[in-house]
């Protein structure tokens, strides 16, 4: 996720109880070391699999001024680099001055970062300018990257020596346990790739807090927490990782007590000022989802006491914004984001999330024992539906329209939101093309979503069919991890003006490894 | 200096017991802290006097993508830096991406890094890019720089927040005693101001050996020893420096035994694989005006007896590349310097270069009581200034002559060497104009071999008003320390194919330090 707002002068209400809970949760990391397996000279421009030497070979590969080798680390990795670096030929007079470059897809060594104008900060791509004036030298670079592939490129030497590069090493890090999950593997080929990859995702974004991805922006997303969750809990099952967050969006949020869309952890917890309409509609989601998953190993009454509060907030700020149509103006509270699909309409899509989320705020009430407020929530809920109907669904054409789109995130929503029958969602999935080329899906957080949505009307095989093509075409472009942004036909498409700065290990993209075990056993 | 040869495999010989002794003598460095004294803006490309303000002005001078400040630390510092960066706005999303240049003549700021392909190697050119990930932070660079201006600008911060600089400091280091030595300046202004800029220059290269320039090579290199030990002796009087480096050349040589032109300290003591026969022949002269100098405060034995022979073995080398005709081929041994002067013949240079370090090697064996070597130098000198009478006078044109060209330098080292008559060295003086039209001189370094010369003839007057010229000139140009390299009418010389890398705190260009107070006290 990247998106951001600005306001002035923002102070976040904190609570330094929730946020003291936090503390007491924040996971010791596993460290792992990481040798390179092969080993390539880069000095053209391609880099091809086809090229790689064994890791042995790289001392030999001297480098003068302008020459490159690519590393590659045999899989994704969040971690610290340490490089050992010596010389061949006459003692250095002069410093050795390189670039190291690091991609999580060889994609991104295709890129000229110097040509990227995205509305993105340029300072997320992984590249590094460093002199070294003594040699050998031992550079242990004192920053985290997310990468597969390091490229060293020497820009200045002297003719007196070329750079030797002895040894390589990733000091990988992750909150997540290195238990051995390939048990739990689908048995098909294909799906077994597919959740491989996003086991690794998961693992590589899990660190002291679930990161949306380790190379951008490095922080909790609100929404990207509830799908990491799920995958959480069919793998790594770091339920207290999960609570913590919860408790960090608990104890930072808007002074008006809107959960923030995301936080910062460093130098100390603090909300953004970027508040986002459905992102915000996903802690009681989050929650519900924690507390049941929670209750298979015994109840956690604490978390639902502390928190139970901070959610309900979250569904009363958004029926604050419903006008006397019944339609939400998510808007008012901050971005409706949805999905990155460029023009899409999302008004019928807040109406349904808001709908989906007060589900969830029921069944926290019913939890808790507060059946007034379960009953609140029904009712208002029937309202919102019925306005939902009244205003977004087409008789005529049997589908969701909002703002004269039909668009397919739209029905998703209004699907997932039982805004229409069985039988009307059902059929609408019949014309998921038709929707799909008014407007289509751009994320694999999206995608998610609209898997689920299928799942939801029984259309398993197809939503089994939907996996396999669209993570099936993610794996076969090379994925190790799931790229956070990803449209088959637009390998390069990136909302931030320039794929550079996409992220290529991006949490929101992994949920298959929830969907597969949880909804296809036996494949 | 910097000029580099390349000898495959090579090995150099290592007196253990020398290097120990140089080793003890590696000088504690003193710190001051520097801050800056005025800062402005410098988003255009002029950073002129006229805009700084006070530093107080900083932090307030917040930076947006692109922007940058320049900071101005008052004087020439060899040092360490240490910002203190903040940002102002909203929580920062996005690492901040900045680029620190390091200049130690406002000139360097406009100069395009990326634009110089010269034969020097590119990585000495003081600018650094560090990506900081947490905001504030304390950002202590690990590399010393040489500067008196620090340009910071964002490369990149994201649009939520513009990045503060709280403060910033200068870990100055040097060898040299920070004794005031304001009271042995000149009197008169002009000469003062040189004076003083020589002094710094001696101070800023002053490192844990006499380093030619803090900025490039940053290493000790003979024939730079010898102008420093100068002005050393005049100055900070740090003899055990001048020690050091001498027992350092000593102690790692060519196999051969030579002197080599430069030596590394890091990461161990390391002869440089290039030898420079005058840098070489040096080497009898340092040790001999060190010896002189330390017999003030009482004489040092064990110097003349451990280096004597080394010292004597210079000499010896050279004389075996003498021919039947009595000439002298330098180059056998290595590359002949002199000068940067382009187009410089330097076969008379070479010859007279060792009659004159004869001179240094005969005082030497009467030091020792080693009259029988004395009077084998004697002749030998005789020998070798009478081949240079008949190979390099011009009888017609009354001048000395080299590869049929009239150089200055070659008239300069005849004079010093003592090969003309002391009427003919006066009387070649008055033709100085046209021998430098002929070819002129480049470098401080050659320039005070023409003083010492024109003083050598009682040419005195002539002398003071070179300096006062010459080294004037350099500080009307700005100098705060003197330029390796410098030709009053064309400023941006360099003899490396760029100026972007010359280093404008050099110290074989302060002598005046040395001039001054000796031949013109009255001054």
């Amino acid at each position: 996720m990247a998106l951001y707002s600005i306001i002035d002068h923002f102070i976040p209400l904190q609570d330094d109880r929730l946020l003291e809970i936090a503390d007491r949760l924040d996971p010791k990391l596993h460290h792992t070391q990481v040798l390179p397996v092969s080993v390539c000279r880069a000095d053209g421009e391609e880099i091809s699999p086809e090229k790689m030497l064994l890791p042995e070979a790289l001392p030999a590969m001297e480098l003068k001024h302008g020459e490159s080798v690519c590393l590659d680390f045999g899989d994704h990795q969040t971690g610290y680099l340490t490089l050992d670096l010596d010389f061949a030929g006459s003692h250095p007079d002069a410093p050795a001055h390189i670039c190291l470059q690091f991609a999580e897809h060889l994609q991104e060594f295709t890129e000229n970062s110097a040509e990227y104008k995205g509305w993105v900060s340029g300072s997320w791509i992984q590249e590094e300018k460093v002199h070294i004036d003594v040699l050998p030298a031992r550079l242990a670079l004192p920053r985290r990257y997310a990468f597969r592939y390091l490229k060293l490129t020497v820009l200045d030497t002297s003719p007196k020596y070329r750079l030797v590069i002895r040894g390589a090493e990733c000091d990988a890090v992750s909150s997540a346990d290195d238990t051995d999950l390939s048990a739990c593997a689908p048995a098909d080929p294909e799906l077994k790739q597919i959740w491989k990859i996003c086991v690794r995702t998961l693992h590589d974004c899990m660190q002291s807090v679930f990161e949306d991805g380790p190379k951008r922006d490095r922080r909790l997303w609100m929404g990207d927490l509830r799908l990491q969750a799920l995958a959480n809990y069919c793998t790594f099952r770091n339920l207290d990782l999960v609570k913590r967050c919860l408790y960090l969006f608990g104890g930072t949020r808007f002074p008006d007590g809107r959960v923030s869309a995301c936080l910062f952890t460093e130098p100390r917890v603090e909300a953004d000022d970027t508040c986002m309409f459905d992102y915000m509609l996903f802690y009681p989601v989050v929650l519900e989802e924690y507390l049941a998953e929670k209750e298979k190993e015994g109840a956690d009454r604490e978390t639902l006491q502390d928190l139970y509060g901070i959610a309900q907030q979250q569904i009363d700020l958004a029926l604050a914004q419903v006008d006397a149509d019944g339609i939400v103006h998510g808007d008012r509270l901050g971005t409706v984001f949805i999905d990155w699909a460029p023009g899409l309409n999302k008004d019928g899509c807040a109406q349904a999330v808001l709908i989906y989320a007060i589900d969830y705020a029921v069944r926290l009430a019913v939890r808790k024992g507060d059946k007034e407020r379960a009953a609140v929530l029904r009712e208002k809920q029937a309202l919102l539906k019925q306005a939902a109907r009244k205003v977004f669904w087409e008789e005529k054409e049997q589908c969701f329209s909002s703002g004269g789109q039909k668009a397919l995130a739209t029905q998703v929503w209004m699907v997932l939101a039982r805004v229409a029958s069985p039988e009307e969602a059902c059929r609408i999935f019949d014309r998921a093309e038709e929707f799909n080329r008014e407007c289509g899906m751009m994320t694999p957080y999206m995608h998610h979503y609209f898997v689920t949505a299928l799942l939801s009307c029984g259309r398993k095989e197809e939503a089994l069919a939907h996996i396999r093509w669209y993570w099936g075409s993610m794996a076969k472009a090379g994925a190790d991890t799931c790229f956070e942004t990803w449209v088959p036909e637009d390998p390069k498409a990136s909302p931030y003006g320039g794929s550079v700065v996409n992220s290529y290990c991006h949490a929101w993209s992994c949920t298959p490894a929830y969907l597969l075990p949880v909804w296809f056993p036996e494949a």
